[in-house]
């Protein structure tokens, strides 16, 4: 779990230093779709980032939540998630 | 053109200080389920704004480029961002 | 679960025929921005009916090799598909 | 554009095809994990299909319709197609 934690924190980071550089690019008047690339990068790099979380969670809390007999809770918060996912 | 460029400047602004209140929460210990909502969130914002740039890019590059006959290069930028976009 | 299988099955029945009238819309010269939307309109209906069958999913097999302790098998499973999930 | 809707269309009825499978494969019980594989698979095929049926649109309709200062429309069709993308 500590693992995770640290490995999304660097992932968060190293997205928080592009979102800076593409902002950077804007300024400097890149083209279009040179911005348009890096922000897919940043939004697949995030991408990523959540499905560790989601991984970590699946592995810990709800099996340990199940295991206790609160499956129904587990589930939809689970469901929410993935439903949002675009 | 430039209202654009501000627009995106304006969110990528936003999202840089979003990414940063997300490695607070993960340094706070929140629930794994909470931090992919805001992850969410955030790559929702970066879609939206990727739309507007590309939205930009239709109205002004696109349709010189093609009255000036350089249709091809300019398609296949487009659709190399369509099938990148996940 | 048998709800969620006959759900699944009518869903998929009229998927099947919506496909078929696309391919008539095809075969009709249909303007290409009107097919896409109904190509859409068929990627939507498929992804709302996989997340029924993945909800039935974990609301029972899931639950259930859980509680046999085989965990890690059925995490392995649900990230698998949800990585795959475009 | 005829090779592309020729294309399109054996895309499309390979997708009928493949819908009817996972039609069956649900009245015989299979496995949901198994059954959302196969539905992910189609949705794949239908993006692809959907992908090639734009890019052609770009190709043709929209280097016409922005050749006749007619970009205006054109511009808005394709970002609703781009917008409704999940």
């Amino acid at each position: 779990m500590d693992s995770t934690k640290s490995g999304a924190k660097h992932r968060l980071q190293i997205v928080h230093g592009h979102v800076q550089k593409i902002i950077e690019m804007v300024d400097n008047g890149a083209y279009c779709i040179d911005v348009i690339h890096q922000i897919q990068a940043v939004r697949s790099a995030l991408k990523k980032t959540e499905q560790e979380v989601l991984r970590n969670h699946l592995q810990t809390c709800v099996v340990e939540q199940i295991e206790k007999g609160e499956s129904k809770k587990v589930v939809e918060e689970i469901m929410k998630v993935i439903e949002k996912n675009d």
